[in-house]
Order: structure tokens, then sequence, then C-alpha cells
């Protein structure tokens, strides 16, 4: 990529051009600097249409951190927009308002709260909020939209797959379908949320992880053009990888030909001291192959050999791949239990483009603007009643039942204590009859969601490693109820307002609307 | 990003890992710089669901090209492959073979042949060629696929939803949900593909278009929260843009305050002598609310001001929109043309991640290698029998009847020259009993597809601007059958082999089939 293609397209430039002329409006009118909230939240689960999440798992937020700490306008980006004219043919952007830009055109300003990453997160619970001057504060939005939707929703996927692998590993094998440069976010996420590994070379090395592949069927191919066999091109690879040998066994045929030709090859390691690792089948019948392919695999003494499956893998396929193994291995022999165990699955484009629901529905909202040193709550009325904001300075809690399973995200607002408020009253965010009062008997904690991660340019905190992320996500997916986490049509989560905050929102809202009444 | 997050995660390593294991068993086999042949081609076009491409537009191509030429490993890059260990704990990559990498990892011996970006293009005809040593042409596969898979898809919805816009224009909005820096890509891809203007400002600046975008909810939620209301947001606004104001009339109620507020401002700009140049709808029924604003806008004359539409659109919706007002506005004394031509759509989501079809299934396979002196095919058996691959040395045609029309896209052996031979013989790729025999007066025109575009390190020939590769589309469009085009249930567009190359193929199947039953 050239360097000035980076410099315009990566930096304080991407972003939405509107974020530009707003921010020029808000220096123009002097609110610029204005103290100013925004919350980042999404309105639902991804629904993948013949199935659904029940929740999501958040990830994304230390590259945003990274992006947001290290960009600040360039002087060939203000020459850029120093550049761009109006129908009318005059300049848009003026040159105070770009002395401006450049002195406050970075995110140096800002506070960000957030829910670390890794952690379960739910629908229309604040999962980022941004604090400080209203034109940063703007000028923000896209990045972190762009950042924060797109590794949630692949980290979402990949605890589901997960899931469905029941105890098999999952690995990330998507990057030649992923979205351009978006393969790498999606490694990341991957990992993050529930592969073990991945395919992508460059961002396994700086996650910290093995990168993981073997060999393609052009290699197979290779030999056979030049007039050797498959039976050469798997000798040729265990030579060169003893002790990593995993053999794709379907360029030719998988029964007749893959399996055995792996076994002479594997039998071969063994006897010279290594241990063969695993055969990999992508096409075809794969529960099926799978029994079939254990039955050879264990007749010949290798009962410990990893069986890879790849095509076109996501967490419904998984399931009835394992569905399928259930049913048919007794049939051959084949100990079900023990084929599942040793089963890996590469997992790519369902994964890295969340196949079935290729985005998050997340949004970033003005919630609250100061005046006269106070923050003045924001809103915004809809016709659908869930789209109205909850307005203001919040906070968000969970809230752990006897059991220690989360039974609730709670929303109120900053100044309310539900770590001591007995009972807690929780009102549906929208039907107003639906209500809950929890007592004292029936919380086991509460625990604040939010965490201040930058304060005025800095990190606030240390940047958690992939084990602190993953360990953080299987810890939140053990205290989710099992309901939660079905692949189809899951239990829905409780989040609720508190009944203040939901007095808050409602007199608002008939006030905004009394106030257009009269002007009407 | 930092540096080091770069430099590992998009040169080299971006690839997936087993591209470098077979890397090393070439060089390991005397094969690393055997020269070897690898067809890009996609098997299917996008099937969104409920509707179905019936072409794609071919993009990425210069991007790829740009990295190709750009892309070497580094010290830091080798340094981190001489650290990987295999199970046993022995490196995995030897010293000389990464010397080898140093000196041919990089893609300077590599031949690309290609089908131009912008031009339409089917499924199964190779789009890209690469050729040249072995190692290299698979080093190379993993970002290929990368860079043209995804903007071929982006470019693909792009058309689509500009067709269903009937005349209107098509804005991109969507990297908020793009899948993180894939949003550039897919921003260039719909420039190029169908979209007259983008919101992403840094990549509208490369591309030298202007960025699109006005302003957001927040901003008139910003001036009711400090007391004002919708008309001073819109007043303020139109002051500091007389002549790019586009407002977005939403936010408090569509019809009954930001339409008439709207009016207002454009009739006090209308007297200081500038033209307002739209509103926007971004929520509820939009072409009921696009009928009802026009006949506002019509009735205090402004029957010229654009009506912008956003809110989750893709070419089914546009479609209905189109419709509806088709039916709905002669009721309201509005004229539909009229205001179908001042219509412009705002396409977010659904356009760059290609909603309903998240991904292009491109493969990219092995078609030839050399022996002593000669190309030897290589071929893939399946039990699919549509994916058993083309082998060898090929060109690709396309087909013009006397309508100048499109009628057929055929792949032939190198050798073969379809522009003078006739009558010209099309087979069906699988199925046997289909066949076509074109005489001299079918055929108008016989038009080679590929063209070499890199040699040996080299761009040959000028990198084109935005402008000719939309041309090359339109062109293509226009060359292309409507009912090849329709929205659902398109024509299937004929893609055929020469009877030279399906007898080929045929033999070579046999002969490999026959191989497989002596060994077994």
């Amino acid at each position: 990529m050239s360097a000035t293609r980076r410099e315009l397209s990566e930096g304080t430039l991407f972003t939405d051009f509107y974020q530009l002329t707003m921010a020029q409006l808000y220096f123009r009118q002097g609110l610029g600097l204005r103290r100013a909230r925004f919350d980042y939240f999404y309105r639902s689960n991804p629904n993948y249409g013949d199935h659904a999440a029940g929740y999501c798992v958040a990830a994304g937020l230390e590259w945003l951190i990274e992006w947001m700490l290290a960009t600040r306008p360039t002087a060939a980006e203000l020459d850029r927009l120093r550049g761009l004219e109006g129908r009318s043919g005059k300049r848009l952007f003026d040159d105070d308002f770009l002395s401006f830009l450049a002195k406050h055109g970075s995110f140096d300003g800002l506070r960000l709260l957030a829910v670390p990453e890794g952690r379960v997160v739910h629908p229309n619970v604040p999962l980022a909020v941004v604090e400080g001057p209203l034109a940063a504060a703007q000028l923000i939005e896209t990045a972190l939209l762009n950042h924060l939707n797109y590794q949630t929703l692949v980290a979402t996927k990949a605890a589901r797959i997960r899931d469905a692998a029941r105890g098999g590993a999952v690995f990330e094998f998507g990057m030649r379908r992923a979205h351009e440069r978006g393969a790498n976010a999606a490694a990341r996420a991957a990992l993050i949320g529930g592969a073990e590994l991945s395919s992508n070379t460059g961002m396994s090395l700086v996650m910290g992880v093995k990168p993981a592949g073997t060999h393609a069927h052009s290699m197979v191919q290779a030999f056979i053009a030049l007039g050797g066999s498959e039976l050469d091109a798997f000798t040729a690879y265990a030579e060169l990888y003893p002790d990593d040998c995993v053999l794709l066994v379907d360029t030719v045929d998988t029964l007749a030909s893959g399996v055995p030709n792996a076994i002479r090859v594997f039998s071969r390691l063994k006897r010279s001291g290594h241990r063969p690792v695993g055969i990999r089948l992508d096409s075809g019948d794969l529960a099926h192959l799978a029994v079939q392919s254990a039955r050879q695999l264990d007749a010949a003494g290798f009962p410990e050999v990893a069986i890879v499956l790849s095509n076109d893998l996501d967490e419904l396929v998984i399931w009835q791949i394992v569905t399928q193994i259930q049913q048919e291995a007794p049939r051959y022999g084949v100990d079900p239990t023990h084929l599942l165990g040793r089963l890996v699955y590469g997992v790519g484009t369902a994964l890295v483009t969340s196949r079935g629901a290729s985005s998050l529905d997340g949004v970033y909202k003005l919630v609250a603007i100061e005046d006269a040193g106070v923050l003045r709550p924001a809103i915004k009325l809809s016709e659908t009643e869930a789209k109205v904001l909850n307005p203001g300075d919040k906070k968000v809690w969970r809230i752990y039942d006897g059991r220690g399973k989360a039974t609730a995200d709670l929303v109120t607002l900053a100044e309310e204590d539900p770590i001591h408020d007995r009972p807690l009253e929780l009102r549906h965010p929208t039907a107003d009859h639906y209500y809950r009062c929890l007592g004292p008997g029936d919380v086991d904690l509460v625990e604040p969601l939010l965490e201040e991660v930058v304060h005025e340019g800095r990190r606030l905190g240390e940047t958690p490693t992939l084990d602190q992320l993953r360990l953080r996500c299987a810890a939140d997916l053990e205290r989710l109820d099992p309901g939660v986490k079905r692949l189809m049509n899951p239990h829905v989560y409780h989040v609720s307002l508190s009944q203040r905050l939901w007095e808050y929102k409602k007199g608002l809202v008939a006030s905004l609307r009394r106030d257009i009444e009269a002007e009407a």
C-alpha cells in the first residue's frame, strides 16, 4: 500500500465525512470543546436466519484504544481537507477550523469507559462510553463503531462455534474470503472468542500463538502432475515435518487412497520414533468420512491421530456432524466419544464473515451535553419505542443469583447504588407492565461492568494478554444460563432499567413531546 | 497500529501458514523454482438467499498488483519464521530455506494475467492466471484470493443496487459496519461497481471523488439538549454550508417537524441566492415519507431539491420503494417519474458486507507444472463433477452476437483460435449432452479476456483511473442480456469449454482414474 494511501485512509480521515462537517459546525457555534457523552451499544444479538445468538462477546477494544491514542491529524490530511470545495466552488473547511482540528482533532481530551474485551455482553447496554469535547467525541464515532462492531461479531461467532464443537478444537482458516484486511481483525477476534489457533501467519505471530496449517491439494497435484503419486507427496511431507505431520487425504479418493496412504506414511514415522499428528478431510460427507477414517486409523494402531475437518463449516454444520457421529459411529465399531475428542474443526468463511448475520448493529448516540457546568440529557424520539435512547449519565451492572449465574444486566442513573439498594426494581425497557423486584435473597452479587480505560490520552490499567481475554470470555460463558447459550432459539437474557432511570426517561420523553406539540 | 503489527500482518506473512510449509517442501524437493500455473476463478455467482446475481463485476486487481510488487520478505519476518518450532521443539524452517525465501520469496518472478478490473465476469472462467516459480506462485495464493474475492463481491452488489435505483444515485455509507479495514476496499469496489460517492473520507480522497455526507441526528439532539430546537440546528447548518445544505429531517418528527423546518431554512437560503441541495430520510416508511416530503417540497417551490433515503437499504428494498412510489405518488398528486429522478440512495451495511452472501467462493488452483521444459497439466478429481478442474494452459474469450450482446464466455486450450475457427463448438462444462454450435452468422465478435498485467516485477500497461474502471463496467453491463441482470432468478449466462479442451479434460480424468484403480 502506498504511504499516501495509508496516511489518508487509516488515520483521522478513516471516518464518515459528516463527522467533519459537524465538527466544523460545533466549532463555529462555540461548542467544539463543550463536554459531551456518547454511548456505544448494539440493539440486537446476531440473527443468522435459521439460528440466532443469545449473547455477544465484546471484542475490538484494545485495537480501538491503540488507534485513538496514535491518531492525530497530519499536515497531509489537513491539506486535503483544505482543498475540498463545495458546490459553489468555495472551500468547505475554513482555516480557523483546520487550526482547531490540528490542535483538538486528536482524541487526547477524551475519557473512554468500556466493558472489558472478552466479556459476554447484551443488547441495549452501553458497552463503551466516550466523554469529552464534543468535536473529538463526534469525530471518533466511525472508527469506534468500525473497530467494535466487527470484532464483537466475530468473537461471538467463534464462541458459538466452539460451543458446538463440544470440546473439539476450532481453528480459524478464513483469511482468503475475509473482507480484505479485516482478515486480521477476524483472526484476533476468533482467537479471543473461541478459536484455539489460526492459519493467519502474521496475526498468529502478533498474538503469540503458533500459526496452524499443513498443506493444500495443490501439493499432491504437483507430485501427480510430475509423474509421482499421492503417496510420494505424503512421504516427502512426512520426511520434512516428521513431528508435525497432518496429511490432507481427499485429493484423489479419501477412503480408497488418502487414508491408506496416510497410514503407510504414519507407520514409517512411528517406526522411526515420531508421532504422526493427524489427517484432514476437506470434502464429502465429513461425519461419515470421519467415522470411516477413524476405523481405518484405529485398526492400523493410530487411535490418537487427530482428524481435522474443514469445508464450509459453521456452528450448525458442526452440531449436525457431532449428532451424526453419535448415531453412526457405534454401527461401525467406533467409539463416538473417543472420535469426537480427536476432531479438530477448521472454520473459515462462516466465522470471519459471520455468515447469515454479516454485521452487528452497534450504534453511537449522544446522550448528554454540558450546559452551565452540568451534563444535560440528550434524547431522540422514534416511532419505534425500543429506539428511544436511554438519556444522560448512567452506569451498568450485572446481577448474579445464588447459583452464580448472571440473571440480568441493569442500566441505572450514575448516582444509584444497586450494590446496596434492596429491593432492586428492574423495569423492562419498553413494556411498561414487565417488572421484576429482587430482594436480598435473590441477589448474590452486583458487578459494575464499565471500566475507565482511557483518560486524556493515557491507557489506564494493563493491556490484557490473549490468555487473559480468553479466560474472561470462558468465565463469563460459564456464568451464563445454558438456555441463553442455546444455538437456536436461545432464551432471552434480561436487560433492565432501574426504576429511577425508567421514570427519568419517561419524564424527558413526555416533556419533549409536549414541546413538539406546543410548537406545531 | 504499531509498526511491528503492520510489518508482520500486512506483508509476506499475510498468508495462510500452509503456503509457507508447502514452499519449504517445494524448495527441499528442488521444485521451488519450477514453473507452474495457477488459475483464479469463482464457482458460483453470489446467492443472497431470496435473490441472486447473474454475473459479477471484477474488482481488486490493482490493489493486488500494488501489494505483490511492493511485498518482499523483511528481516523481521524471516526472524519470526526462524523462531517457529514444531511439536518436537525443533525449528520448522531451516536456514537454507529462509535464505531461499529471502531471495525468491518476493513475487518478482511471476507473470500475472487477468481480466481487467471493472469488467463483468462469470463463474468457472479463469479471471486471473499466475505463472512462474512454484514457491512464489503458491505463496501469493492467500493474498490474491483475499484481494479479489472481496472487492469483486462488493462491486457486484454495487452494480445490482445501482440497477435497482433506476437512475437514482447510490452513495456508499457502510464503513461503520464494514469488516474493519475492509471498509476501505469496500468503498473502492463500490465506487467501481455503481456508487457515485462514498462517505468514507480518506478513500474518497484517495480515489479522487468528493466525500459524501452532511450531519447526523446527534447534531439536532445537541441543539435541543442545550435548549434550542431542530430549526436552530438546521439554521446553523445552512449558514455554515449554504450551497451544500442537506438536512436530516427525522430526528423529531419527519412530516410534522423535519420537512417544514427544512422548508423554512431552504426559503431563507433561496432568498439569499443559494440553492438548497436536499433532505435526508433515515427512518420510517421511506417510500411513503418520500412522497409526502416531495409533496411538501413541491408546494413550497422546491421541486428540484434531492431526497436522500437511508436506513438498511439493499437492492430489493430499493426495488420495493421504487414500486411503491410508482403506485402511491399519483394518489397524492406527485409525479412518480419526477420523484424517482430526485432520489438518492445511501446504502451501507448491505452493500459493504454483501448481505445474504457475505463471501465470494473464489479459488486458486494449480493447473499445470513444468516438466522437462513443458507445462504438464495438473488435475484434481472430485466426487462433484463441477469441481473437477479445467487443466493446463488455457485462454478465455467472450463471444458477442449480432445484437452486440455477450452470448457466452469460452475457455479454450492456449493454442486454439476461436477468433477465426468456425463453426465454434461450445460444450457445457459438465453435462455431456449440452452442446452449442455457432456458425459465422451467429458470432459478431470474439474478444480475448485475459491481459498480461504483471511481468517479472513490472506493471504492464497503465493503471486505470476510476473513470476508466466505471466506463468498463458500464459498457459490459450494457452488453449483458437484460435477463442475466434480473435481480431475482436471473437467466443463466453460458460459460462453455471448447470441444478440444473438453476432450483433453475427459482424457486426463479417464487416465487418472485408471491409474488410481491400477494402484488400488
